[in-house]
């Protein structure tokens, strides 16, 4: 397997765009992407686990578990077409509007919005741009289509790799976008995925169900679960392998772990105001349940991600996040160390605070990566968790972000 | 019952102190206080549930759970005492030391510590400082130990009342610290209450659990629960009322909500960096369960605390919060308003955004104390939570804490 470019256009068959139909006032911000594989494409999904869930969701949710197939994605920022009355309908007009200008079905078109939510989606700037957007469809779109999912996110997200499957070479890439309301819990923010590998829907269901309990589930930016998040996979079969040996669904496997490993790390680290990533690495838990609970509560700890961003070792905050995280610990077993490429510092061993250099300490903790490695001493369990600091420009943000 | 001056030192028998013992460099903070029964007092305890425990809170639940009693409270800030490897050992040493200054048993001291962890408390200072300590002791100390307990709150919080029991005038007072670190669970930060009230342990036990379910446990400033939480309650008998009648413990449950309503509303209002505080109303639950889960989850989202501070109606952040509390909420009923002294502005019906005036929101918004008011049309449950908004100032105080 190795890296390539081009996102979601990487596979074979798949064509995108992106452009500014007028959702959002910045003429200069696209918000309008479009994804279209040139054949059907087994789909399948993983969706937000809030109660309250935006219509696109829904609509998604229906489109794909009736056939598990897609042709098409759209998706628009500026608006979560999201606690308004007529959402659904708006959902549901934005696939027939894709349907009208490209003759897929509309049951073939997944929707997502992202943005503020509660304000009536303008479905008339989609139906005037679509015509345009169609037509501006290249299969080397992805970078606009991932300029135009984007709402607080400061870099666009994709990746690409290329693979192997009976001998066939078969790529797969995806966009993502994500920086605030991050705390997935079964997927994340928004992230498309394509490949023209031929997979049967289940296989592919099956696939990403696996992966997101390992990767965008365990990423958190503020702890607050979206109630737009999802992640779509389409694999349209043009790279025309056979049936999947075992040992080609443990290479697609690797392949879409590459890709959302790359996806998360991305949108952790991009997290609003963020300037570090952070990435806490758990291991000898009693189980790996118990190592991602801890994991995932180190990385959402509001004081911790304080810390971290005034580059102070205060591992206290660590040991009570594990402590209170839900997860069974023996406290008395816990090493922490803080790691970034300019070195190591071990703070805690055994629960107890050791001597360190708090000159090495402020090194290791001005880098932009920071690893937090947690040993509990009690098992084989392990799990790694992906966050960023929480900083002034956060606070900035969110407290002017509708208006 | 009626709101008296005094706090701890209200309530006859009991004497206070608070001094500067030298575990803080800052000579004009006090940061060693202590409180003494002229008798034996009956005493309940409520403690942090993170799993790591500060030596101290592991020492007084001992004492008291021995035989329900109580004579003094030390408690020194600047250090939590915990994660160190001689954490109970100086605990321990703590309670001597008062002992010995006393005359009190050592078993009948309650200890508390609060400030960083994993630092070792040096105890020399407070051994040194003790004998001057007991000789200051007045009954109107009550202040001078409210500040001393103080890490990095703005304002001390102290409060007491005067109610009746049997016919006999009795005063009830309490002190309490907390700023950040504040996601109580079971207690929050440190919480001592003082009543002249004759009343058995076992009832004081229990009316103490039964009330830190709606007080303490549902005030958040910033999700993290500390290792150090608790809330103390000595009665020490000296108002001669008699055996407690039903009537009495309904004047005693009162009494005591008054006390610890009001400490948690200042908890939460003087949280790290807070310029507002957050009541959070919810009605119409399923249960008061459910309804406790979601005013917590509100109150506890980061988005929704950064747009209190921007003064921001983003109400869309509330339903988000509803619908990932894991409360069961019909979330197509869900109605919320703002209030605050400046009027009120309904800006969601039935899961639903309704037109509303910005310029009456942000008025509204602009207030120092804000009600998010969320009916949910379904039951009877209801519950109340408190916090505050998240600002630059928790960040500035929280990434360079430590050092």
């Amino acid at each position: 397997m190795k890296i390539i470019s081009g996102g979601v256009t990487a596979a074979r068959g798949f064509k995108a765009a992106g452009t500014h139909c007028g959702i959002r006032k910045n003429h200069s911000k696209k918000d309008l992407a479009l994804i279209l594989s040139a054949c059907e494409a087994s789909a399948a999904g993983v969706y937000t686990t809030n109660l309250v869930k935006g219509a696109p969701v829904q609509v998604t949710r229906a489109h794909i578990a009736a056939d598990g197939k897609l042709r098409a994605i759209v998706c628009n920022s500026g608006n979560a077409n999201t606690c308004c009355a007529d959402g659904i309908i708006k959902a549901e007009r934005m696939c027939s509007i894709v349907a009208h200008r490209t003759g897929v079905a509309p049951s073939d078109v997944a929707v997502a919005s992202t943005g503020v939510i509660g304000q009536p989606l303008p479905i008339e700037p989609i139906e005037e741009a679509m015509e345009g957007l169609v037509g501006q469809l290249t299969s080397d779109g992805s970078s606009d289509a991932a300029l135009a999912i984007m709402t607080t996110d400061t870099v666009k997200k994709e990746i690409a790799v290329e693979f192997t499957l009976g001998g066939k070479t078969c790529r797969m890439g995806g966009i993502a976008k994500g920086s605030g309301m991050i705390h997935p819990n079964m997927a994340t923010m928004l992230v498309f995925i394509t490949t023209d590998a031929a997979v049967p829907s289940e296989t592919l269901q099956k696939l990403l169900s696996a992966d997101v309990k390992d990767t965008f589930n365990m990423v958190s930016v503020d702890g607050d679960t979206s109630t737009s998040d999802m992640v779509i996979v389409m694999a349209n079969g043009m790279a025309e392998n056979g049936p999947l040996s075992a040992q080609d669904e443990t290479e697609l496997a690797a392949a879409l772990r590459a890709v959302t490993g790359y996806l998360c790390k991305m949108i952790a680290s991009d997290g609003e105001g963020a300037t570090k990533l952070l990435e806490c690495r758990v291991s000898g838990a009693f189980t790996d349940a118990d190592a991602r609970i801890a994991a995932k509560s180190v990385i959402g700890s509001s004081l911790l991600k304080a810390a971290m961003f005034g580059a102070d070792a205060n591992w206290g905050r660590v040991l009570c996040a594990v402590g209170y995280s839900g997860a069974n610990v023996d406290v008395d077993k816990v090493d922490v160390s803080f790691e970034s490429k300019a070195g190591s510092v071990e703070v805690c061993r055994m629960g107890r605070g050791i001597e360190f250099s708090e000159e090495i300490a402020k090194q290791v903790l001005s880098e932009k990566e920071i690893a937090i490695v947690i040993g509990l001493n009690s098992g084989e369990g392990c799990a790694t968790a992906w966050g960023c600091d929480l900083t002034y420009d956060y606070v900035r943000i969110n407290g002017d972000y509708r208006t």
